[in-house]
């Protein structure tokens, strides 16, 4: 049974990602690179993302700065809440997040969200000491997430957004003047966000910087219920009430029992899921979850979290939030700007969903998903959609002119497709190689394609091989690389 | 005369880019937002650059963390040298860069790179005081431009990268340890750098944050003189030797004469000036400018500036930069790592040349060489192949069934192509906006279309009409937008 580890190996030996800075002995935890093939997959990734959801839906895309200056956190909330309960040790002064320190004693979860007195208590309750020299803690500290950066000479107080979307919000009232922008409203961007942890330990699921993509719908509260989205109606989630096994529901009869409050929600998560189950991920292995009151912001009105099973147990990728009017509302408080729009001939302070994704656990549940082993085989069965390269191509030796031949079918994809020429080594060890970057269809010269214009392609996953003609190829591929 | 001002009036009431969080009053100066247009403008940047660049060369692309450790910038030289001069008033305690002070009470340019020492004899000679309360000012002390960030609860020294570059040096390695590769080997990487400017004030052009595509060419100092660069021999290099105006120089002649050491700078070279060619910009516009000795860096063999002529003068887009080996072998000697990798049987420390483009700047030099004004109507020519919007599809009137018939052939093109719907308005107004946002090709749908199956293609900078048959259109256009 694959695990983590695996999956991270993979992804490390063939240039997925790996450690950042890894050269480097001190390197902070938390800090990622994507390598040749990780750039590749990412790229393919957020087209897709593109293509079916913001393009799909008329959205506009924007692209915000990632440094904001001190009031936008003050009208967030980040700036007081933003942050993690620590304890120090009183001897040598190690730094704790304090309710993990109780789960490891305790053996239990503890809830997140708790008072400072409140974890106190469980600290005393549990005798926590200091993992490291057993001596007593401190009582319970804040720790705010945030990276703060001072600009110019005067330090002026400024941080590293901790999500994409603040961007978005405090542009609404421009993109409205500019734009010719109607209710309801999908404003996407993707790009990087930072947050501060106090001792990452889950690899690439937690880290301090990260990639985010996500999409805040704009509506009229009062209008969410629109014919347009109809078609999602019929559409089945896989909705699960609690920690446990999704059951299919169609978005019709969510809204009917109450799960889902009107129709745009549902489009929503129609779109995210069949989103997901369109880049491969099985729909058994999807749940859309329902978080509880105590799990939701206090603003929250309802909230579902978008999770895929994996090897660590169900792995939250999308965190779907109808996030009332307070965004909007607290920019305009703190910023003292108008932040309401026209929408059918009156003004209305718009509510918003959201659909916030995490692209890097995203990526990384694609590749465990498709990770695959047979015997001594490994291979990513990715979907030829996601596939960071979509064409291997090799001639069978390095002579006898196999090679030159092998470059002038090489040079005639690689404008329209991704192409690795391998000609290194036995065949069998370039499939191996293009097995692990989970490459579709691997293309091989030989004699024949002197003599008859023909080369064999495999496939990846049936090994199933087929005898194509050169000037074939082009259509050959694209019919099947989507 | 356009200038300036005017571009940026038109990228901001059009959504190109815009100041970062400007609802907020004391927003500081230095950040700026990629609006819809100017994020569909920079994608297709980006993806001529993997295109023609990166993808051509067979480079490949990594995408590293945008924090990194303090010993990175210890090897790269950013924590002791990357400063620049202050002065502070002794009074008010307004901060200023020492030379810029210089230069508006002297008249006269400042060199860069003096000794504190040398700027405060300059300060005393000009009798330079505040600018604001005329009081005198502290001696010259040094800020560095970086951003400093504390990781964890300890606060551990990092820096936002001042420049891409150093996560691909940092990464060598690893990359040559996990991929197959051969010198000379070109690797690049697009993302966001952050300097802590003191107080920019010219714009878009002078950012805290922004976007760089750097690509580091790793090459063997032996082999520099590989036959695969002859295909660059013959083209002409626009080349100038001081603040003058460029003259045509053949690559080979160059390498001849010693104006370029080798055929491999001369291949990149002739790389990045044919791809602002081919982005629109006439051979007479641009100039790759030699740097003197007293400009480059103590490490730099030789390095010439892609300039292009605008309102402000001209303008550097491309940083080309022989670094030698002074790159790896620090970050060798500080990581005690060994950054040498194989070619041809030996080791060796693989010399670098770089071309670091700077985005932002580039997409203002390409909207400012597109910008036209013909009596009221003001357009941008845009090559088809930057244009953000390619097609526009206008209903004649909001009646008659034109509507929906406009509708479907949006819908039939919008996959393939990046097309703007817009029955608001006259056409008149519709054709104005679509001018400003370049669109190269606007489709009237009309009375004829419902009856005989045709549109009206209307030409942006001719403002010719075409007449061509709905399912012609997507080879109409594909044969049209490159």
């Amino acid at each position: 049974m694959m695990n983590y580890e695996d999956v991270m190996n993979l992804a490390g030996r063939r240039g997925y990602f790996f450690r950042s800075a890894e050269s480097y002995a001190n390197t902070p935890a938390g800090f990622w690179d994507y390598g040749p093939l990780g750039v590749l997959f990412r790229n393919r990734y957020i087209d897709l993302w593109r293509r079916r959801i913001v393009k799909f839906d008329e959205m506009v895309e924007i692209d915000a700065a990632q440094i904001m200056p001190r009031d936008v956190f003050v009208a967030s909330g980040h700036l007081t809440n933003f942050s993690d309960p620590i304890v120090e040790c009183s001897n040598c002064h190690s730094i704790y997040r304090a309710d993990k320190l109780i789960e490891e004693k305790a053996g239990h979860i503890v809830p997140e969200g708790l008072k400072d007195s409140e974890y106190d208590s469980l600290l005393t309750e549990n005798n926590v000491v200091c993992a490291k020299c057993k001596q007593p803690l401190s009582g319970t500290k804040r720790f705010n997430m945030m990276f703060r950066v001072g600009i110019g000479p005067l330090g002026e107080e400024a941080y590293l957004r901790p999500e994409t979307c603040q961007g978005i919000f405090v542009d609404v009232p421009f993109l409205f003047k500019t734009q010719r922008i109607k209710l309801p409203k999908g404003f996407a961007q993707f790009g990087k966000s930072f947050r501060n942890e106090i001792a990452p330990r889950q690899g690439i699921l937690r880290q301090r910087e990260f990639y985010q993509a996500e999409i805040e719908v704009l509506f009229n509260p009062e209008r969410a219920d629109l014919p347009r989205f109809d078609v999602a109606l019929d559409y089945q989630l896989s909705v699960a009430q609690g920690d446990v096994e999704p059951s299919p529901v169609k978005v019709a009869d969510a809204i009917t029992s109450g799960v889902i409050p009107n129709k745009l929600i549902g489009y929503y998560l129609y779109l995210v899921q069949s989103f997901y189950q369109g880049l491969g991920i099985p729909k058994s292995a999807i749940r859309l979850r329902k978080l509880t009151e105590q799990e939701r912001a206090f603003y929250s009105k309802v909230a579902f979290d978008l999770e895929v099973m994996t090897s660590v147990g169900w792995l939250e990728l999308v965190a779907c939030n109808y996030r009332s009017d307070y965004d909007l509302r607290r920019h305009a408080e703190v910023s003292k700007t108008d932040f309401s729009v026209e929408d059918e001939g009156s003004k209305v302070l718009p509510h918003i969903f959201e659909l916030s994704m995490g692209v890097d656990r995203s990526l990384y549940a694609l590749l465990e998903n498709a990770y695959r082993t047979e015997g001594e085989r490994t291979y990513l069965a990715l979907k030829p959609n996601v596939a960071p390269v979509q064409v291997g191509v090799f001639p069978l030796m390095s002579k006898e002119g196999l090679p030159e031949e092998a470059r002038k079918v090489y040079e005639s994809l690689r404008e329209a497709f991704e192409v690795l020429y391998d000609e290194g080594g036995s065949i069998g060890r370039r499939y191996a190689r293009a097995d692990e970057a989970g490459v579709p269809f691997c293309i091989t010269i030989d004699q024949d394609t002197l003599g008859e214009g023909t080369v064999t392609v495999r496939e990846r996953d049936s090994k199933l091989q087929d005898r194509v003609k050169v000037q074939e190829l082009p259509s050959w591929l694209g019919s099947r690389l989507h």
